[in-house]
Order: structure tokens, then sequence, then C-alpha cells
């Protein structure tokens, strides 16, 4: 009888896990900007309140960029399991980081807070592509000739997506400052053409 | 077949959204009581802790109503669409730096910081306004009579508002306890009588 | 037509404040853990430890049973209008307090601290008591037997809560533990006896 | 009349409490990131910060465990009333002190921390049994052989579970480093083998 009662989950599933990532990126999203240094009354001070709050800025529309990609696939995903589960998890435990290493940069923007932010959006980006991939596969099933086409375009981008990402951190070692113009750039070209999402 | 999923999304991501908005709002408006510094034993400490509070319930009742307006927005809107996206996470970026700024105000009320709520008070006043417009527009289409009048009213509002707070960032300026008394008065005003508002 | 839009904005408007209230709620309970002073490495710190814990969970089920109270109100409401929404934003606005009094309490449990602790749980008991009128009527209308028997309890029930909690509030400044114990048994009372509730 | 209005509260109350869940333990997954201590510009601080996200992880996916397991109860039962919403509550109280026992762990790892972990999650995962337990009651009735056969299994569960908990709190007093790798595999365990949930 349990049995029964627990066979038709994945439906569930799926739309309790929506809820609770709207709770936790609405937390992620706000809870940050407290950490922004206030300023006292001399004008360099205000100076960098203006570049912290540039950088909250930059990481609001990084979260809400997420936030909109994660309500398309949630929006077309039939059902939830536990491998979904696990990467919504794994995609949520990496999106937390991110107030962190926001912190860090208002903080102290050193080339090794740039780098570490750099590495947390690849791998939340890896992680994202796992879920839309995962996606595609409830949707089109494992083989046929649709798969073959998602696979074959799938695999590029996660090449592309991963040799920029490594890049980008690279440049954060170097350049700190034009490495965070690329990833305030980057989720607006993502928002604005969204070619590489489920379509 | 997945143009098909996606084809009628504005709905599900208008109701997404207003979700969100919720979970984001209510932590904007919780999370800023933490900073109220509290008082140690002297009576003039205690004061203070309650100029603290009353600053919070200013933000408070001030939060409370873009929630109001915002409910009132989500309550007649169809649909969302990308642009409706965009200026919904820009009103809420605007919005979170609320709790910074009353935590700023708490701390030390100068002039530069009522002035900064003014100005951050502005924004999302004028981002409020475009969603709103925004939604007369998906509600009785780009052109016609009513159209034509609800414009007429909107431009006369947006400049009202826009040289109401204008001349009150001036004001917060050179008196910013009479500044503060009308950013107190603003929303209870709006509040009693939504004239600016969709009707 | 807007008119027409706006018409039945009644039972949406209070579907949407209880989620909304259920999202403030949830913040007020759950941010004020992280509030708690550590200890050292001293016995006499684990024991300041173990007491503030004890704080925190006092609070905790006082917002627990404010929480159930509000979903017994929420359940059987009909509708919501500007009224009911401005004493249920006065209902959250002192509760919301409670996660700032209660740091205090941890960090210093001082007579002043109980005696705002107390006021504050008197301020939100008085407005808790206005919903439920507020509910009431709204069920029963403004006249009529039923409503006369209600309004003669309800007397007496605010007239009886405001006196202890006045009382409570004088024992705060004397006997600041015994005060404390007082707060700590009214939850359970009110729970386990839900006699001052809808019946 | 209102004795009739709330008749039918239970399963209300159940999908009220599964949304006020949701809202708290996402508070509780995500806030403690901001406790993370930052790295200044040395290589050993840095060795430090990885450690506390490590530590940081291993809370996060304990959450997450203690979510689904959550999810799994709701999904079967049928309606909530005071006895369920008290344990679920009491559930929720030990669950909400786990952010403040990981900034313990995070910023002193010693074995009294170590140690009050491994307290709040014994106590955690009884009141889970306890809910479990009310769960199967409630859809099996109190008699009969399936209930006979559920209490036989669980008996051996609390007992067992009580057991190796006990123990791995006196081995955080010896070998904390060892003590803190259990807990890592715990959650990971009841997440690939569920066993010793409703099945």
């Amino acid at each position: 009888k349990l049995k029964e009662l627990h066979q038709d989950d994945g439906p569930k599933l799926k739309d309790h896990l929506d809820v609770f990532d709207d709770a936790v990126i609405a937390i992620i999203i706000t809870v940050m900007v407290l950490e922004v240094p206030l300023p006292n009354n001399t004008v360099g001070s205000y100076r960098l309140f203006m570049r912290a709050i540039l950088i909250f800025l930059i990481s609001f529309f990084m979260v809400a960029n997420f936030w909109y990609e994660n309500h398309q696939t949630f929006a077309i995903l039939p059902r939830a399991d536990k491998k979904f589960l696990l990467m919504n998890f794994a995609f949520l435990a990496a999106l937390s980081l991110l107030p962190l290493l926001t912190k860090w940069l208002m903080q102290q923007p050193t080339n090794l807070a740039v780098a570490n932010m750099g590495l947390d959006y690849l791998v939340i980006n890896m992680l994202r592509r796992l879920m839309v991939n995962h996606t595609n596969r409830e949707l089109f099933g494992k083989t046929g000739a649709a798969r073959a086409f998602f696979d074959q375009i799938t695999r590029w981008r996660i090449i592309g997506g991963f040799l920029l990402n490594i890049a980008l951190i690279g440049v954060a070692f170097i350049q700190p400052t034009v490495a965070m113009i690329f990833y305030l750039a980057l989720p607006i070209i993502s928002f604005v053409f969204p070619s590489d999402r489920v379509k």
C-alpha cells in the first residue's frame, strides 16, 4: 500500500523542489546586501561604497539569470527522480556560495577572490548543463535522432563553456577588473541571446 | 516539440515571478531588524534604540506598501514576458538596497544617508511606474482612446513624482529630519489615497 | 474594465497575504539563531551558551504559536480588505521585533530587556485580538445575537489579557527570571488550552 | 457554525505546514554560508577557508537530506493534528540549531563543537522517527498486522540509531575528525540506501 502511495512521487517531488528552489534563491539574492561595508564621511569611502554596490548588483543579476534558467527547466521537466534531486541540490549548494564570494569581493577585491568567484561560476554552469541535459533526456528519451542532435550541440557547448570559464579564471589572476567585466557581461549576453538554453 | 512546450510560458512565468517576489520582499522586510544597535544601560542609548526602531518601522511600512502595490499589479497582469522580467528584477534589486540604507540611517543618520535613501526611493518608484505602464499596455493595447487617456495621466504622474522626489533629496541635504518625515508620510498617503495606482 | 478586474480582489489578497505571512514568520523564527553567542573553552561560557539556547527556544515556540493562531484565522477568513491588510502588517512589524529583543535578552538579560520583550508581546497579542475580531465580524456581521455574544467575550479577554501583560511587565522590572518563566508558560498554555481563540 | 468551519482543518493544516517547513528549511540551509570566515592573503588562511567551506557543504547536504525525508512524510500524510504540529515544530527548532553549530565548527572545530553537533543530529533524527511513526499510524491505524510489523522494525531502528549516535558523540570527544567523517557519511548512506524510511 505504501509502495502505491510513493509510486507517483515524481511530479510531486518536482513541484516541491520548484517551490524550495525559489525560497533558497530568494535568500541567496537578498542576504548579501547587508555585507556591503557602509561609508563613513570621507569621499573615498563613498566611492568604495558605490563599488561594493556595483559588485552586489552584478551578483544580483547573475543569480536572477540562474533563477530564470531554472524556471525554464522546471517549466518543461515532467518529473523529478533522485538523480535530478542530487543535481539540483549540488546546484543550490554551489549557488549559495555566491553571497560569500560576493562578500569577499566587496571587502577585498583581490585576484584570488575574483578567481574563486570564477571557479564557482564554472561549477554552477556545469551543474546547470547537467540539469538541462537530464531534462532533455526525460523529454526525448536516451536514443533517436532528436537525442543525437541535442547530444551533438550539448557536447560542444560544454567544452566551449568550460574553456571560456577556465580562460576567465586565468584572466582573473592577471587582470581581475577585466575578468569582473566579463562576469558582468556573461549573464547579460545569456539573458538577451539565450542560445545555450533548452530550445 | 520544445517550442510547443515553451509557447505558453507567459502566464506560468508570471505566477512564478509572483511567488519569487513574495519571498524576496519577505526577506527584505525582515532582515533589517537585526541591524538595530542594542542599547546599553544608559538612558541616552535607549533613546537611540527607540529612534532606530522608528527608522526600522518606517522602512517596514515603505516595503509593505510596495508589496501591496506589487500585489495589485500581479493581480491584473495576464502574462509576463522578458521585458517585464527585467523590470521586475531591477525593481527587486533597488528594493533590496533598502535594508542596507536603513542600516546606514540607523547607525549614522547623516544628510548623505537620507539622500541615498531618497535616491533609492525615487528609483524604486520609477521602476514601479514602468511596471504599471507595461501592465496597462498588456491590458488595453498600445493605441486607442483608453490608452491615450492612461498615457496622459501617466506622463504627469511620472513628472510630478520625479520632481517631488528630487526636491526631497535636496531637502535631505539641508534638513534630513524633515525629509525623513516626508518619506514616512509618502507611503501612508499612497496607501490611504491610492490615486496614482492602476484604477 | 479595470474596476471589474479589481472587484474580486478580496479573496485573492487574503491568499496572497497568507503566503507572505508564512515567509515573514519563517524568517523571524529562524534568523535569530545566529545571534546566540558561541562558547569558548570555559565551563561558564558553555552554561551561558545553554541559557542563550533556552531563550532562543522560548522565542521559537512563541513565534510558532503565533503562526498557528494566524493559520486558524486565515483558515476561516473569507476575504481581506485594506483594514485587515493594515492590521496584518502591524502584527508582522511587531512580530519582527522579536528576533531583536531575543538577541538583546541573549546578550544581556537585564530587567529592561525582559520588559521590552513583554511590551512587544502585549502589542502582538492586542493586534492578534483585533484580527480575530475582524474575522468574526466578517463571518457573523456587525450586529445580531451571535455578534453580541462574541463582543461580550472579546471585551473581557482584551481587558484580562491587557492587565496580565501589564502586570508581567511590572514583574520583569523586579524579577526578570520569574517574568521569563511566565513568558515561556503563556504560549504553552495558549497552545494546549486554546480557549481564547476563534471557536 | 465556527465549529463547522474548523472541522476539516486537518488537510489544510498539513498543506500549510508543508509550505512553512519549506521556507524554514530554505533559510536554515542558506543562512550559514555568511558565517564562513574569509581568508586573508596567506596560504594557511586559504586552507582554513576551504575547510570551512567543506564543513558548510556537510551541513548543507545534511539539511538537504532532512528536507527530502520531510518531503516523503508529507507526500503520504493525509492530515495534521496538534500532536503532529508539535512534533513538527520541535523538529524545526532542533534543525534550526544546525546553522549555529556549523558556525561554531567553522570557527573552532573543538571536540565540544563536534559533540554538540552530534547531539543535535541525534535529537533531529529521533524527532523525525516520531513523525514517521505518527504518519504510519495515521495510514495503518494503531493495531493490526501491518502495524505490528512496522512497530517491530521501528523499535529496532530507534534503538540502533540511538546507540550509533551515542557512540559517535563519544568518538567526537576523542577523535573529532573521525566523527566528522561519519556525520558526512550518514546522510549520504541514508540518501543512497533509504532503508530506514517509510517504505
